[in-house]
C-alpha cells in the first residue's frame, strides 16, 4: 500500500520530517511518498495562508501522476480536506481529525499544543466542523512559529511540554500534537509529560493503512461526490503558471526505495 | 463609500446580476463595484470548487488596484473569508452569514433554499462555524445547478416557492435565497409565500453601509490580524499565470458610472 | 425613515444619552425618536425590573400615537422584544443582539462588558435565545449600576477598560458594550483598548436602516403574529393609572427638530 | 405548608380548574391557595400577552397581604419566574419546568402537547434557558386556543391524545401537558396513551412540597438577588389604577377551607 | 409509602448514614428502607467500581423480597440507574439527578463538591447523558476518598467548603454535594456558604414522594420497557456465590420500625 | 500483536461469528482471541442486560490468564468500556465508537442501522457521552432481535437495506452497523446500498492495531487511573459462583492456530 503525504507548505525541510515521521511508523508493506505544493506559503499560519495552500494542493494532486492508496493531509487545522475527498476516489485523512480520533481511544477529554495562539481559533473551528470539539479540554499555543519549531529543538520541546502541562491542567488526558512541524517529538514530550502524546503524522498513516486495509474510501454519497463537469479556468494552475528561470525541481520521496524522484509534472 | 461585490466564480453574467442587485438596494452615497476571480471555476458546487474559488478570489483582491470601503463576498456557503478578513483594512461581509443575521432579526427561526443538495451541508457547516446555526429550522435544495438558475427564470421562482414551502413547514419563519445567483428573486417568492424572503447580497450591502457608517472594520487581534511576512510561492497567482491567447477581460462594474472598465492588473 | 429608540427605563437623562448617540449614527434622512416608559423603574438592574419594563414599554408602544418605521429597544439583556415584534408590523431590533451581530461582523469571538455581575446570567440567557451565544468569549461586570455609569464618566472608561481587557484575555476579538448607558463611550474605549468596540444603541440604529432600507419587517408566521383579539383588563396600562399631582410631562426627542415634545397620551 | 398557584391570567373559572387540580394532589398539610392577577389578558396566547402577564402576577404578588410557602406559576412556557424568584423569599415553581422535570424522572425522552403551534416555539425558548430542552423529542401543538380547552372536554382530550401519539412517534417516552388549562385531563389521557402523562400544575405543587419540606428555598446569590431599591414609578400598578365601576372583586380560593375569600389589596 | 434507598457500595456504616438522611427528611407516612448489594467494592471511585455496583445494585433488587413504592439510588454519578428502571415498576430516583433537579429549582446554575478529582468527569458525562448539564456552572473535587469522608468530619466540612466556595466563584448559585457519604452535612456546609446546598439522598427521598404521590412510575415506552425474556447464566448472581464462612448478615434497616433486620434472601 | 475481542453476551454462536469477522481483517502478525463471559445474558437488549454485562466483561478480564495487546469490546451501545481501560493497561476499542469514528474518516455525516428500537436511545447516549454524536445523521432499529439476525441471513440484509436507505434519506452519507452480531453483513450491504458501510468489530481491529502500532495505550491520567486498592466482596465473581453441574467450558478462539481452547479459570 502506498501513502501519499502531502505537507501544506512548500518548505521541503519539513516534507522531509513529516516523511520521517511516517516511515517510521509505517507498517511493513507500507510505502511512504511525500511531497508539498509546488506553490504557496513557506508555512500556514492563518486564513489567507491556509486558503492558499488548499488551492495548491489540490493543484498538486490533480497534477500528481503517481498512484497511491491514500492521501494524508498533514496541516494542523487548515482547509482544504473536503476538496481533496472530492477530487479523489482513495481515503483522505486529515491530521486534525486523525490526532484528535487517536486521542480519543486513549482517553476521556483530549488537549491540543500548536504553534501561535492565531491558530487556536481556526483549530477549534475545524474540529468543530468535523464534529471532534466536544472532548476537547483545551487548545494552546506554544508562542513558537512553524518554522521556528525546528530552529532550536530542545527549546522547541521544553516550550512544548510546558504548554502541554497547563493543556493537562485543564483537563486534558491525552496532549495531541498540533502542527506537522511538531512530527517526531511525540515520544520525548510522552515521557516527561506522563500521559499519552499523539502526533497526527503518526496517527493519520495507522488509520489510512487502516481504511485502506478494510478497503473502504470516502463515501461518494452528497458530500463528497466527484466535482460536476464544468470550466475551470487555468486549472490546474500549475500548468499555467510562468516556468520560472531557477527551474526548482520538486520532490517526493520514497519511503521503500529511500531516494528522491522528481515530479515529471509537466510545465514546471 | 465604495463597495466591492465579488462574485467567487468566473460567469460574468452572474457578476452583473448579483452588481444589479446591490445597485438596486444601496443606498444614496453608495457605489457598487462589481467583479470576478480572473481563473476558477465557473460556477462553485462543493468543496474543491470553492477551495479554488477562495484562492482565486484572494488572488483577485491581492492584485486589484481600486480602492474601496468594504467587501461583499457573494458566494453562498463557500470558504475565503476569513483570508479576506486577514488581507484586507477593510471589513468583509459574507452574504451566507448577512443573510442569516438579517433573517434573525425579522423571525424566530430561519430556513435556506439553495441549489443542489449536496450544498446542504457545507452550508450548514459555514454557519455551524459562524455560529449561526441554532435557529436554523432547515436548509433545503431546489435540486437545480447554479448556472441552471438563470436558464428558466419562471421555473426557477416557481422550484424556490415549492422547497421554500418545505422549510417554513419545517419551523422556519423567514427564507434565506441560498446562492449568489438567486439575487434579486427575493421579492417575487416573498410575495407569493407570505413571509420574509431575504437576498444575502442585498442583506450584505446594508450591512456594509451598517459598519462602515460607525467607522468599524475588522478586528487585528488574533484570528484576523494581518499574514505574518513570508515567502508565498507565485504569489499573486494571475500574475505568474501564463497570459492566453484569448487575451480576455474582466469586469468590474461600477454602479455610479453604470460603465464597465476593464481590470488593469497586470500579467492578465 | 424615522426610528424610535425606547429607553427601557424611566431616567430621561439616560434617553437623552441614547438619544444623542443614535442620532449622531444616524444616516442622513434618518429621523430619531426617542422615549421611555411612562412608569416602570428609574434602571434596571435585574429580571423582576426587566419584566415590569417589558410591560411598561409596550403600554408605551400601544399608546404612542407618533408613526415611526423601525423600533429599536435600547435595553441590553432585557426582556420585551417579542411582544413588540407581535405588537408592531414595523421592525424591532434590540441592542443586546444587534450589538452581538455587528461584533460578529467584525471578529471571530466577541465579549461583553456589562454593568453588576447579576447581569451576566440574563444576558447570556438573551443571547442563548436569540441563537447568538455560540462565539461568546465572555460576559463580564464592571460591578458599576447602571445610574453610576454617568457619575463619573472618566472613572467609567477606565473600569470598562480594564474589565474588556480581562474579556480580551478570556478570547474575545471584538468588545460589546452591554448597557445602554454606555453608549456614547465606544470610541474613547477601542482608542485605548485597540480592539473594535460596538455600541448597541448604535447598531441597532444602523441596523434599523439596512432592515427598512430592504423594505423588510417582522415575520407574522408563527412566532410574532400580530396578537389574537381577546378581553385584556386595564389595557393600555397607562390610560387606567391614577393621573398624579404632579402631572409629569413624558417627553419624546425628535433627532431632525432637535425639540422636544411632550407625549399626547390621555389620562397622564 | 400554604402553596399559593397562580394562574397568568384573568379567566376565573381557569383558576378554578387549576385550584382543582392542586388540591386533589396536595399531601395532608397542605393547604392550597389560587387566584389570578387583577389586570391584563383573559388568555395568553404568545409573546405580547407573556410579558404583560408576567408584569400583572408581580403585580398581584407585591399586593398579596397573605403569607405563604412557596408560589407556583401556572403558565406554560410563559415569562415572569426569575421575577418572581428576585421578589419573593420563598421557592418559585414554574409549571413548564415541573413538568419537564418530572418527565425526566419517568422516561428518557419527553414531549409537550399544548394549545396553538404559536406557543411552540416559546415553550422550547423556556426550555432551554432553563436548561431542560436537551431530552425533548417534540413540542406540538393541538391547534385549540387556551379557551376553547374547556368548550368541549371529550373533544379536547381526543384532540390531545391525537397529538400525543404523534409526539410518542416522534420519540417521547413520557408526555407532558403544555397548557395549565389542560390540568385535570391527565389521568385520561395517560390510560388511553399508555405512556405517562404529566401535568405540570401537578407536578409543581409536589415539587413545592419537596422543597419547602427541606426547608430550601431560592438561592441569592447573583440572578435572583432581591432588587435593588430604587424608584419605580406607579407601582404596584394596582394601587396606582383607577377603580373601575363594576368594582370586580379577585377570588383567592383556599383548598383547605373550600371558602373564597376576597383579596383585600387596597385601591382595587 | 416505602421508600427503599440503596447504598451502591457494601459499607454498612454508609448505609446508616444514607438511611439517617432518608429518614429525617421523609414525610409522615414515609418509611424508609435502606440496603446495600451483597458483593461488590466497599467504596465506588471511578469506572471499574461503579460497573461492579451497577450489576450487584440490580442482583441485590432481583433477590430482594421486601415490596417498595420507589427506589432511591444513592451513588452519585454511578452508572445503573436505568438498568433498574427496567427492572421495576415501581419509580428509580437517582441521587446525581435529584439533586441537580432540586438544584435547578433554587438557582440559575449549580456547581457539584465532589470527592476524588477523578469523579469529576464521570459525574458530567452522566449528567450529559441526563439532559441536565448546561446549567452546570463546575464541578470540583475536594481530594477526599469515599472512606474517608466520615474519618474527621470536622476536616471534610471544612474541606467541602472551600472547594464549595471555588465553585460558587465559577458562577454557581446552588451547591450540590456529590457523593451519597456526604448526605447530612448539607445544612452545615449551607449556613457558611450562604447558597443553599442540596443532599441528593434527601432530594431524591422527596422526589419519590412526589412522583409516588401522583401515582406516574417509568414509562414502560422504549428506553425502560422490561427485559425481554431470555437466558441469563448465573442469574441472579447472588444465588450463585458460594456461601462463605463467615455467614455475613445484612441489614435492611426500616425508619419505622427503628429495628435492622435480615435479608432473608436464599443463599446468602 | 494478539488482540482479545470481546463478545459481551454467552451466545458461544455470536463469538464465532465476531471471531471470523475480526480474523478476516487482520493484518498479517495480528492474531485473533476471542470470547465470552462466563455468565450474563445470551443477548443484550437492553440496559438490564447490559449493566450485568459490563461486569461480566469485566470479571471475565480479570480472570484470564492469556496475555493479549488490545481489547476489542464487540457489544454495540452497551456499556462497561470505560472499566476495560481502568482495569487493563493495554487499549481498549469499542466497536461503537471504532464504526462512528471510521465512518467519520469516510464521510460528513454517518448513521446507525441496529437491532431494536428500544436499542436507539441507548447506541446514542453511548455516542454522546463518547462525544460523536453530532455528525449522525440518525440511528434506526430493524426490529431484529439479537439472536434473529442469525436465523435467516437472506431477510436480514434484506432488513438492513431498507432500514439503510431510510437512514441515507435522513442524511448518512456512511452506515454504520449496529450490532456485533451485524459483523461479516457490511460487504453485502455496501455493494447493494452505494454508500460504505462500516462494520464496528472491523474497524475495532484495525484501530486496535494502529494504537497499538503506535506504542500508545489508554493514559492513566484522571478517568482511566488505574482502580483504587480496595476490598471488593466476591471479587472476581466467577472464582466464587457455584461450579454447575453441567461442567460447561468456555471457548477462546485463537485465529493464528485455528483450534479452540479451553479457559483455564479456576472455580468454572
Amino acid at each position: 500500500m502506498r501513502i501519499l503525504v502531502m505537507n501544506p507548505n512548500t518548505t521541503a525541510s519539513m516534507t522531509a520530517s513529516i516523511r520521517a515521521t511516517a516511515t517510521a511508523v509505517a507498517a511493513p508493506g507500507t510505502e511512504i511518498l511525500a511531497t508539498e505544493p509546488l506553490w504557496g506559503p513557506e508555512s500556514i499560519e492563518g486564513h489567507f495562508e491556509g486558503y492558499l495552500s488548499a488551492a495548491a494542493v489540490l493543484d498538486r494532486l490533480a497534477t500528481l501522476d503517481t498512484p497511491f492508496d491514500a492521501l494524508v493531509m498533514a496541516g494542523f487545522g487548515e482547509p482544504g480536506r473536503e476538496g481533496a475527498q472530492e477530487l479523489l476516489d482513495v481515503p483522505v485523512l486529515d491530521i486534525t481529525e486523525c490526532a484528535v480520533q487517536m486521542a480519543l481511544m486513549l482517553g476521556h477529554s483530549y488537549g491540543i499544543v500548536t504553534t501561535l495562539d492565531r491558530a487556536v481559533p481556526q483549530i477549534r473551528d475545524r474540529l468543530l466542523t468535523a464534529g471532534l470539539l466536544q472532548r476537547c479540554a483545551g487548545v494552546r499555543g506554544t508562542g513558537l512559529g512553524v518554522l521556528e519549531l525546528e530552529e532550536d529543538p530542545e527549546r522547541t520541546v521544553e516550550v512544548i511540554l510546558q504548554t502541554a502541562r497547563a493543556v493537562v491542567r485543564d483537563g486534558a488526558e491525552v496532549i495531541c500534537l498540533g502542527c506537522g512541524g511538531m512530527a517526531g517529538l511525540q515520544e520525548r514530550v510522552a515521557a516527561e509529560l506522563g500521559v499519552p502524546v499523539v502526533d497526527g503524522v503518526a496517527a493519520a498513516v495507522k488509520f489510512a493503512e487502516a481504511v485502506v486495509g478494510l478497503g473502504l474510501t470516502t463515501s461518494a454519497q452528497r458530500s463528497f461526490a466527484p466535482p460536476r463537469p464544468k470550466a475551470i479556468g487555468s486549472w490546474p494552475l500549475s500548468r499555467h503558471l510562468v516556468r520560472t528561470a531557477s527551474g526548482e525541481r520538486h520532490r517526493m520521496q520514497d519511503s521503500a526505495r529511500h531516494t528522491d524522484f522528481s515530479s515529471e509534472t509537466s510545465g514546471i
